[in-house]
């Protein structure tokens, strides 16, 4: 973990970035990615200015630190966010590797002014049967249809994998 | 939800994807959006190729459909996918109001060729104190920093909102 000194600075930073991106057009939410050797990259909530619903300030914080270090795994990086992450947010920061979140604003800030999470967190919590969203298993049964497992097949094959 | 022969056809394509992207220097996942009016739009696991740790399938898919419907809302929508989403992936869902998602290839499958994503299970499960990767809120206490909540009262205040 950083210092406060640099907490308080990069935090200020998300922050301020949220606030900007208002004025342009922007949801409120800003972050900045810190990796491990100290470059910084800046993300912004563009969900409505792209037409994109994971365009969240923390996933495109991740998306231009690993563009920018050429590389998919922010292993030793912090990512710092104006608002509490959501679980797409914080999935796709355990799948970059970072390695911790610091947060302004927390989720009932958010709700505060129309931005509730709160189902979010409650989808994973909840029984399969009663979800909000079906996500169901269907196996192909026509005699021209492939096997489930066939692309993992394709892939144990494949000697050039890269392995993530 | 699709019929049966929908269901066939359109979750087949998304594993055929799969197979076909591995020999395209991807990830063995492919996925399908098809919106309420019918349209359909692939997507591919670029983890790797891209170096983004979001390019999921689904969530290219989900990026594709958006962009082409020139919507982030896709009600109506279903996601085929060539295995079972992870949090990310199903939160992405959640975001774009995508109806129901169907899958072939479960997480145990996945997990078998080394894609395992218990620990992002887990993580939602865990109490915070105990989490692979800490989370924490943090108040900026400088004179001149923002206040957390600061972007969110520009945001009230903006007349041209766009709600979501």
């Amino acid at each position: 973990m950083e210092s406060p000194q640099k907490q308080e600075k990069y935090l200020s930073r998300a922050i301020d970035l949220a606030i900007r991106n208002v004025d342009n057009g922007g949801g409120p939410f800003g972050a900045l990615i810190v990796t491990a050797d100290g470059r910084e990259f800046e993300g912004l909530n563009r969900v409505t200015a792209t037409n994109d619903p994971t365009a969240h300030a923390e996933v495109t914080a991740i998306r231009a630190a690993c563009a920018g270090i050429e590389n998919f795994d922010l292993t030793g990086a912090t990512l710092y966010t104006s608002c509490e992450p959501c679980p797409m947010c914080l999935a796709s920061a355990l799948w970059a590797r970072v390695d911790s979140v610091v947060f302004a604003a927390d989720r009932h800030d958010a709700a505060a002014v129309g931005f509730d999470d709160a189902e979010f967190y409650e989808f994973f919590d909840q029984p399969v049967a009663e979800r909000s969203m079906p996500v169901v298993q269907y196996t192909p049964v026509g005699t021209d249809a492939p096997t489930p497992t066939a692309p993992f097949e394709q892939w144990t094959n494949l000697e050039s994998r890269i392995e993530y």
